[in-house]
Formats: structure tokens, C-alpha cells, sequence
């Protein structure tokens, strides 16, 4: 128990991770568990009204549990902004793309993301999270004034580059959020390839348009 | 008192409405401040934790009054979902306009809407709102589906100009997200002319690209 705060529940939270802990793997079960719950209370109820108890309530494990493995809600929080595996390796590496196909590569990775349902949610959730909470909103505006920077030509001002980058980043993102996350009309259902060659030129525009 | 559900409350509620009610106009700027408590609620805590007594005292009033005027939670939502004066008015307007500016119209019109802190304000709950409630998607969705699909050229097959709507929408959330909710980097501090030079061209060839 790290916490301070909860030491009149100690002896009651150690017999509950006693009985909770379980083998190794089962621990990652129920870490992954919690974190689901997680995701899911920060995106839709927000983080303030979100508690460890309410996490392990939604996620059915013992609230020491929920300390146990994230310590604290900053702690949850932290793991919940965790961006998903690959991602950013998928963005730079679209980012060093060719750069007549580099707008079209990004809108790839971007898309590869999102269609696969684990990374979706940890982005969504991300995403969500940031409506109500500064540090989740920092993590997005790094992802785009990091790693979207980068796609952009080496040959220009600093202006210049974070315009461009603010260009493509607000069709990237209005294309997960439109598609992924509202699900409007047809833009939603269409294969991710076909979104590629019609989203890809706009992208690419806004990285080397004069 | 409309609500069956706090008849126990009913003197004491009409007690405090003979008090709070006051004068016409004075009406005008309580049901306002409940309003404006009421989007910041749903958008930062989400409908379901938010109460018609969190939003009373979050305005500073009596819960009576917050009854009075909206009757229920839902009615309370209702009011939030209303679209900006002159919103719908706006996307018409730059979706008849002669083709060959429609891009750059469509643009202008939402950056207009967004740039006047009040509309900004109610677009904002509606687009932070609709994260946690269907309601408020739907409202959204309507919003596309209807009204930017009329940008849209009707000599196309129905799945064509659905398709070019949602491509259009996709450019004017993000742009919106990004600028406005979000405020990523220089897309957000630009003026307004120079985000239509910018955009409006990416629109444009969703419109009317072959």
C-alpha cells in the first residue's frame, strides 16, 4: 500500500490482494481489466467524477487492486495515455515516407490504427479524456507538434512547418473523429483504402502545396 | 411543478420560485445562467453525472427554478442541443453559394460561427456532449447529413454526394476540433481570412473533384 489515505482498509485490501493477485498471468488479466474500465469512465463519465473505487466496481475487482497496480487516479490516468503499441513508430515512419507519397502514407497509418479495435479504443479514449482533461490535451498537441512536425519538409521557416503540420493534423484528426468516433454517413463505411486515395491528396496538399 | 418525482419538495420549491422568479427580464438571464451551467456540465462531466441540482448549483439558483424552466434533465438537454442562432442559416447560405466558392463559403461559414464566443460556447457543449450522449450525436449527425449534403452537387448518385458530404465534414470537424476545442499549435491562433485561403481549396475539391 503506497497510499496514505487508505491505511483504515490496509489489513481488508492486503487479504483482498492476496486473493486477487493471483499467478503472473492472470495479474496481466486483471491490470488489463482495470484499465478498460478506466478508459471507459475517463472517456465517458470524464476524470473528475471517475474514483479507484468506481474503476474497480465497473472493472469487478477489489478497490486495492486498482492501487495495487496504478497507485493513484494520476496513476490510471498516466497508463490510459499511454499511446498504443506502434503508433508512433507507425507515424514516423510515414512521416520519412517518399514525399510525393508521404500524404497518403500518413492517412495510411493513421487509418491502420484506428481499424484495428485495441489501438481504436486506447486512442478514442484518449481523445475523449481530453475533452475534460489538460494532460490527456497534452499528450494529443505532442503526437501533432512532435511527430506530424516531422513529415514536414526540413526546407522551411518554423512557421511554416507548424502551419503545415496544423493543416494536416486537422484533416487527420477530423478523419478518425468523423469516421471512427461519430460514425456519420458513408465516410464511416467506406474500406480504409478507398479513404486513403480520396483524403490522401488533400493530405499531401497541405505538405507541399507552395 | 410538472415533476411527479419531488412533490415533497413542491412548497419549498414554490416558496423559492415566488423568490427567484422576479421580473420578465430578469427570467431571461437566470434561464440563461442555468443554460450555461447546464453545457458546461454535460460537456466537461458528461449528462450522466450531471443533476438538475449539480446545475442548480452550479448556476447559483434554486433546483425549483431549474425545473421551472426546463422541466426535466432531458428538457434541460434539449435547450443545450439548440443550434446557434443563424447556424443552420449560415451552412444554407454557403451551400448555395455559386459553386466555384462553395469550398471557401462552407469554410467561412463555420469559422464565423466559431469566432463569435456565444456560438462557439453552445457548439462546443454540443460537440463535447455528444461524446457520452446519443441525443447530441444525432443532433450532429443531422446536422451533416441534411445540411452540408446540400453543398453538394445534385446531378451525383445518392452514395456520391454522401460520400463527398462526409469528406467535406471531415475537413470542417477537424479544422474546428483542432482550432477551436483543442487549440493545436498555429492552426488556432491564424486569422480567420487566411484559414479559408488555406482550407477552403481542400473543400472545394471534395466538392466538385471528379
Amino acid at each position: 500500500m503506497r497510499s496514505g489515505k487508505r491505511t483504515g482498509r490496509a489489513s481488508e485490501a492486503d487479504a483482498a490482494k492476496d486473493r486477487q493477485r493471483g499467478p503472473r498471468d492472470e495479474r496481466g488479466v486483471l491490470a488489463d481489466q482495470i484499465l478498460k474500465a478506466a478508459r471507459a469512465s475517463f472517456a465517458s463519465r470524464g476524470y473528475g467524477a471517475t474514483s479507484l473505487r468506481s474503476v474497480a466496481h465497473d472493472a469487478g475487482v477489489d478497490p486495492a487492486l486498482v492501487s495495487y497496480y496504478f497507485e493513484s487516479k494520476a496513476g490510471l490516468l498516466d497508463a490510459v495515455l499511454v499511446l498504443p503499441d506502434g503508433f508512433l513508430e507507425g507515424i514516423t515512419a510515414a512521416a520519412s515516407a517518399p514525399l510525393r507519397k508521404r500524404g497518403a502514407a500518413l492517412v495510411q497509418a493513421s487509418l491502420s490504427m484506428w481499424d484495428d479495435p485495441q489501438s481504436a479504443e486506447i486512442l478514442r479514449a484518449i481523445i475523449l479524456t481530453a475533452n475534460h482533461e489538460q494532460v490527456a490535451m497534452d499528450r494529443i498537441r505532442e503526437v501533432f507538434a512532435v511527430h506530424i512536425l516531422r513529415a514536414v519538409s526540413d526546407n522551411l521557416s518554423d512557421d511554416e512547418r507548424s502551419l503545415r503540420a496544423g493543416l494536416v493534423a486537422s484533416q487527420i484528426v477530423g478523419l478518425a473523429i468523423t469516421r471512427y468516433v461519430w460514425k456519420i454517413g458513408s465516410i464511416a463505411t467506406i474500406p480504409s483504402s478507398q479513404v486513403v486515395d480520396l483524403i490522401g491528396p488533400a493530405v499531401q496538399r497541405y505538405l507541399v502545396r507552395p
